[in-house]
């Protein structure tokens, strides 16, 4: 047995690579927004559990908390390869921030691009006691600022993660009778998927990425319905995590469509899983997001999305603070450009 | 945590909608039929372990016991949307009657098309006790007519599986050297698969729908290798499953033509399940069923089918009792039609 | 429950058989030579596992501990039928050599072609006891030739099992900055696989031939990024399986260039393994081999592959060494042509 040093844990470190297969895009041979979600998640779960577990004293998990706002820089293939490295960014004393980032590479012509750039935030837990969170080994900095400025999202995030608990009591409710186009409940879907084992991790729960990867499924089922052609994620808002779905659960997974500007359109997605060979039998809400979708011609070029018809009061409300999400990231782009222009 | 309340079990769910990959399609592009009968088995054991544990009592999971005969009523291709729905319709002590529909959805064109219709019976096994089955929360009905024709269907399923029971001891006997084209030998095949984690439900046991897309996937080369054309399921008869198949086990799906008319192919199928590690070794058979596929051109129209040679006594046998259950069901479709043109 | 009387172990069984999927092959339609390596495996590892539970005592599942150079004959295509059989060909005390054949199937023209002869050795661990080797029952030889020859390969592999051992504790270093094009270090490739349950045997650890895919996948990388064109595996050396990984590891799959010839490229395989929730927490290397790939062209034609240009004396020093391996496979085939000339 020839033991290898292990590397620091604060060098991004290259963890996944794999050729992207014909089952991980659409018709188009554009690769799903879920399939490069679920590959982020892996790589996250690998650096943080390696961190976790870099000491000596209660062997762990880390499990997904929260996933930043991501965007989908630039599509990926069939048969290109995708290498998605990471590196530990942060830790807190009871979780681990996670940067990572995903590269295509066509292998024959050997032309690379970022594809996805995201940030996600992971908790250990006790291998032999599930509801235990452990203790996250502290992390070294090279500059005193990149602690304050981890400390300073870790502050932003948390205030954030209580904040969406508020939102999920809302639920889609299932149409009855038929629809016009390009109403909400014309193109409003859902899925229901069995949790299986190789949905989970070695605790026994759902991969944070399994979950998305469906997330990602229904949003693009409606989003495919509102405009009848080829769509691609163009980002997913912060998602929290906040409860574990436990294997042999079956999970709804249902989105709707909340806003539409010129040339893209935001879906909102919840998931709710219903543990339901256990006692208490109660469902509850797991996880919910937005998704932002475009549309694309045959040749890769946005296409105008259809306007959303709003009817309903709460329609034009999630509408309006649809629109107020879209107005926000657009001035955040680019007060980043402006900055990137100065000297 | 927000509980949404539990619907009643009566009511049409939707329960599984996924989009169809090019894993799940032959190479002309249609979905083969095992892919339809694991989604529709996905759902039934879904509604029917909800149901079964809706009341407190000893936690169980519904296990697949038997699917009435299923017709293919139009095909599903790539990039169509899958939406399979079930509702539970009779329920006796120990076992659910569940009606499955299946729908496909052309997201862009927005057309729907019902392609299947099944009935199956699950039995609840306790999860503590896998040997031994709990008692079925009655269902309410709206009318006492729906009870006494599911009791009616219950006794009838009762009956034929003690009659399928007889058949099983049947083995289809490998070929030894070459076969003439068009002969019974000449398609047979076989396959064997290696029970898996993937493939199991939370009690250790197959999946009855894991079972029935290997089925499939056998019958599908038998018929393929008899016409060497594009072969599509056309229907299913009724699939009795005796025997529980355990994690880690082998398990041999044989096929072999039985019938052909004008336009169809009936193929029948054995699963026989080998728990090589378990002491006793016995092989024994589990699962056994008719098949029946159709040839189609490239522009979908049927092709007519060269005729079986039937060549031994047991051949002529099987081919004249095949002929039997085809004009049997070819009676009842007609029925069906007048029935349906009367007022 | 009707028993089928199991077979003798002697005679040649097909034991898989599965139609290749469009996941199964690259974007060319060829079929991964990963995909063939793991059915081979599966089946082996059933055919052995049979035989070592034949008779009362200790359950047991056999593991893989080595396979024998292998070639790819001729490439098998999407839609086609992969048909493979095994046999038993010699036991010692605690081993099982087992020999796979491959054969493609076009089942629309009846065409069928050997695309693979494997031989593998299998090695029983005690269900109970996953560190116990358990004893295999002595198989039935038809003449004593049979039992002496397979005592001289059963010698042979032990010896060259314990002399790769050595060469384990080299390590591919990762690149630092740009390389140039046909250098080592610009097609060197590595992969990371966080092992799931579906990945796993009955014991808990990772199938032979999951790992022996991944090889195949990162040397198909490699390969692809030196040449540039449509590759397919020609052949894989022996490969020996040192150390066993467990579910819930990572591993790492690493591949460089060795050696180009005029119509081919060897690659160096690693594979390390992180058993990263366990103490004691070493990363350990679990198997190494050498693949050997050709380029092809549009029609199936070889292609002329670039010159691997080696930098470091360690670099010219693997060539050389491969250049050795080279000749010898060569010298060795025209022995046998020779051989198979004379009468």
């Amino acid at each position: 047995r020839s033991a290898a040093p292990r590397p620091p844990a604060r060098a991004s470190r290259r963890l996944l690579r794999r050729m992207m297969r014909p089952d991980d895009a659409n018709i188009a041979g554009n690769v799903h927004g879920g399939t490069v979600l679920k590959m982020i998640e892996e790589a996250g779960a690998i650096i943080s559990t390696r961190h976790c577990n870099s000491q000596a004293g209660e062997r762990c998990v880390a499990v997904l908390a929260r996933v930043e706002r991501t965007d989908f820089l630039s599509p990926m293939c069939i048969g290109e390869v995708a290498n998605v490295s990471a590196e530990i960014t942060y830790t807190s004393k009871h979780s681990v921030e996670v940067q990572v980032t995903v590269l295509s590479e066509n292998i024959l012509t050997g032309a690379k691009k970022v594809t996805n750039k995201a940030t996600l935030w992971y908790v250990p837990l006790s291998l032999k006691n599930v509801n235990k969170v452990v203790e996250v080994p502290a992390m070294q900095y090279a500059r005193k600022e990149q602690e304050d400025e981890g400390r300073k999202r870790y502050e932003e995030q948390k205030l954030d993660r209580l904040e969406t608990k508020q939102r999920n009591g809302d639920v889609i409710v299932p149409m009855v009778g038929p629809a016009e186009p390009h109403t909400v409940g014309y193109s409003q879907s859902s899925l229901i998927h069995l949790v299986g084992p190789s949905d989970c991790t070695l605790l026994g729960f759902v991969h944070g990425g399994v979950t998305m990867k469906l997330m990602d499924e229904v949003a693009g089922i409606v989003a495919a319905r509102h405009c009848k052609t080829n769509i691609v994620t163009a980002s997913v808002d912060a998602i929290n995590f906040h409860e574990k779905i436990k294997k042999g659960s079956v999970i709804t997974i249902s989105g709707r469509m909340t806003f539409t500007s010129n040339k893209s359109m935001e879906i909102e997605v919840f998931v709710d899983a219903d543990p339901f060979v256990d006692e208490p039998q109660e469902r509850y809400r797991a996880v919910s997001a937005f998704f932002t979708y475009v549309s694309l011609s045959k040749e890769g070029k946005p296409l105008p999305v259809p306007q959303l018809l709003v009817e309903s009061e709460e329609e034009k409300r999630r509408f309006e603070e649809g629109k107020g999400r879209y107005l926000q990231t657009k001035a955040k782009r680019q007060a980043q450009l402006q900055q990137a222009a100065q000297p």
